[in-house]
């Protein structure tokens, strides 16, 4: 996803905040519409979020392959859970624009999100998420995500 | 969204099969997701689909908005049925890519997608698709999505 | 562009500097790759923008048409002039991010960029712009342009 | 850029032709715009190329930065020639959409533009590139592109 070669400056994700992990779950939980997907975190850590569902005949489009707006779904707010991950206390995130690649079929037992923090900001964080879509043992990318989260602080953009 | 001046060529959006409304109901009706959000075909026209679905809690994020995945999966959809209407009988269609930027919070009783065909094509159909809330009389423009569809014939991507 | 139907709340754009066009006009003389191109403001306005060019060679690719670089570099510029209208004297603007669907070969005596600004932001502006190309009396939209513009007050992102 | 994690399927980068060099070099050095920008091609492989250029007053913005649409015509060049070199001999390439996220200002000596194929298709090849910036020692990440290119078979979109 954002692996860079070893000639390129890296970027540091560090947390501006010891509580943000904490943060970041009570964030989480309180989404109705990823309840609804029977979406979970799967991995967490600073400048990074996987959430993972199940599949589901009600998460399909008509060729019995997940919709594309549950992945988009599960990409967006695991880039959002990413970048709040590394935002100080008392902010709050909104996502600005994304743009999503569909690579294959999303077909299989789970879908995945892992996003990861590209470029930290003050006011604006680059995040990139990979769909996965796991059948049996095979681990497929099926889409890529790209996109903006804005930090607000008790304002609205 | 799409409305071009007056001095730029026009593009012709002309239905390439007869049946294409029953053709684009049925398919419609097989999304599993789109039942799950409660969304409904409430305009249809050759190149031009509108989606429309009531609030719920459970289609929200974590500040009561809809979430960014509601919105872009009735953009995509009624973009990929916009586009569908001027395949011929028997195409299949597939969204390769899509954009979106938000605009505004995405507050009220009903969410609601205009999609239209910005430039069909015997393989890839470009679409865009306005995101609206409606808050009592209001009706406000609260994401745009631009995405492609691609034409497939028995055969994927 | 951004033609609303009339049932959809307008935004509007108010120029918060009365002297908004010389400090556009000022910025625009300022980049050399516009000069390179040959490219000139051909239109002025709050929150929009047009520039046009006239074709040669070194703007092509290897068919013949103007390089997607080119109509992008007139769209993104379009789109910051644009943007940088409505912004108050002192600021700066940056592009955050943009995106471009090419939808017709770019061909003709001129390419020419007109950009909107859809929806004006404290931090943020969100612009959209049509790339044209004209061919005789022809004037055929031949890619769609979609960008956030940044504004800077004196300090980078 | 596309380092993906072990766990997840890796895609074949496999030319369908044993004389994709040469072909992508006549394809490179037919376009006129990207002589007119200095770049050269620095790195190329089955699925990838690199593009570099120096630093010019006249490829920059208002800032002395690097346009954007400089970097972007890099990219999206870099990307055409990555998925031009595993197309059959006689294939002909189009890029049909691409988005640029801008991460950091472009300032150096030179500008480069790495592209991979992320997912090759028939029809439609997904790319992605880095755009760095050299200043002295450091190599830095100032914009990501992902882009779609299609092959044509001797007909036009």
């Amino acid at each position: 996803m954002t692996g860079l070669p070893g000639d390129v400056a890296a970027v540091a994700l560090q947390p501006a905040d010891p509580g943000w992990e904490a943060r970041v779950r009570a964030l989480y939980a309180s989404h109705g519409f990823l309840a609804l997907l029977g979406a979970r975190i799967t991995d967490l850590g600073p400048g990074r979020c996987e959430l993972t569902l199940e599949g589901r005949p009600d998460l399909c489009q008509h060729d019995g392959y997940y919709h594309a707006g549950v992945g988009t779904t599960l990409a967006d707010t695991a880039g959002g859970m990413a970048a709040f991950s590394l935002m100080p206390a008392g902010a709050n995130v909104l996502t600005t624009e994304f743009n999503v690649h569909l690579l294959a079929p999303a077909i299989g037992e789970q879908l995945i999100a892992r996003a990861t923090v590209v470029k930290p900001g003050r006011t604006l964080t680059i995040v990139s998420a990979d769909v996965l879509a796991r059948r049996g043992a095979q681990l497929r990318r099926v889409a890529l995500f790209h996109g903006t989260m804005m930090r607000l602080d008790g304002e609205r953009k």
